[in-house]
């Protein structure tokens, strides 16, 4: 009933692997591969362009199928494929036997519009490790905030780490992308306050009012924020450390901030 | 000088690759390994006994090396090794090319001293990552709380990705591990309250007074607390979500609750 194909050396699944490996192609074809169901689910409910659907009918239930078959929109081609060309472009062995070829959104700044006129706006720069980026999607997605955006990047967002260590979240947050000058404009012209998170600040995050418009700003765990973002802030705070190690998580100081900030807006 | 080791077939250095492997072993000998010059001084300044230190020669800097030796018990022994040996020994490749073999401390409840009369513990119920243990151990430690217990392990807290994740947290907190119900037990008799984060649990955490003396515990992001922990506490709390996906990494949830409770107490 469907297309099928069967060889890992099939013209097309080569070029998803190099998709899932390569940050440059899925930059220059705006495409990205998507795993799982729970994540295809999420970039559906959040308007990604699916293009293709690749299943692998020994893996997949049905049931999962079914539900996933009634979201799609008609134009998605369905391609039912082995469990060799599976394993070949799947990132990990436990999913659900699914996969989907998307269309990357424009994340360039001048597309945010926030919903409120006090937008909280978690910005972190030049994150490294996927797992990092993941994990501060994951706490922009409980919080709820209005948007998250990456200063300097230095991979794609839709590589296939991130996705993954996002559970998803990736698809569920507003996000933007921009240099570190780019975002400062945008913050300034938009009359946000810009608090900058860093080990040499000597105000106390807590002691902060957070219910204006509000941008929280995190750095790298190698080296904190840059010149540029600490001399630009309205303030730089601290997160008070009393234990041998000067140094959190990067995603943990981020979570602590932002839930103190919409605490004391649910007061 | 020292003693040297320059083979990887050495009876010895095949010991510690075991050690470094398995659990069971470490348990059995009560000894373990510590990988790079932080962890080993952190470990020192928390009153581990080190019986041997192995260094590459090759890789260390003479001026750590100095600096260590100085920390060092005079009975400590050195011994050189060749880079071979390091490597098959060391868990990363870019550490500083020194290792301690170390005994492990008696992790009992009944060994747990609190220096003041409102003790704050944070508590994992069965965590299973590695990375999971030893990012709660780097906020315990940030966040500078009373002790950290551990609740039905799943692993010895001695596992080199735990020291590793924990970046020498493992060494600055103060650690107790059993049961649930030994735990639960201890902390009836100490009149301690008990707050269990679930999702499924209706009081906001920052609702709380964390003022008393509180333990604050988390379970597993799978399956989160045992229904012996959640009909046990004196409360359950939630972190109120407003997201697509209904979860948090459990180090950044145990984070937010944590440094609530320290905001409180500052107060």
């Amino acid at each position: 009933m469907f297309k099928q194909i069967t060889s890992p050396q099939n013209s097309f699944v080569k070029e998803l692997v190099q998709l899932k490996e390569k940050s440059r192609l899925r930059k220059k074809t705006n495409t990205f591969i998507i795993e799982g169901l729970r994540e295809i689910t999420l970039a559906l409910n959040g308007d990604y362009e699916i293009t293709t659907i690749l299943a692998d009918s020994s893996i997949i239930y049905e049931d999962d199928f079914e539900t996933l078959s009634n979201l799609l929109p008609a134009e998605v081609e369905i391609i039912e494929i082995s469990n060799d060309v599976y394993k070949k472009i799947a990132l990990r062995d436990s999913t659900e036997g699914i996969l989907a070829v998307a269309k990357g959104k424009n994340l360039a700044l001048n597309n945010i519009n926030f919903k409120n006129k006090t937008p909280l706006i978690l910005i972190a720069e030049a994150p490294e490790k996927p797992g990092n980026i993941g994990a501060l999607l994951r706490t922009a997605d409980a919080a709820g905030v209005d948007a998250v955006f990456i200063a300097n990047p230095k991979t794609d967002l839709y590589n296939p780490n991130i996705i993954r260590s996002s559970v998803g979240c990736v698809f569920t947050t507003t996000i933007a992308t921009g240099s570190t000058s780019e975002i400062i404009d945008f913050l300034k012209e938009n009359n946000i306050q810009m608090y900058g998170a860093a080990l040499t600040a000597s105000v106390e995050y807590q002691t902060i009012d957070y219910k204006q418009a509000t941008a929280i700003i995190v750095g790298t765990e190698a080296t904190g924020l840059s010149n540029e973002w600490l001399n630009n802030t309205t303030k730089n705070i601290i997160i008070p450390m009393r234990g041998a190690i000067d140094s959190m998580n990067v995603s943990v100081s981020a979570a602590i901030i932002v839930f103190e900030a919409i605490r004391q807006r649910n007061l």
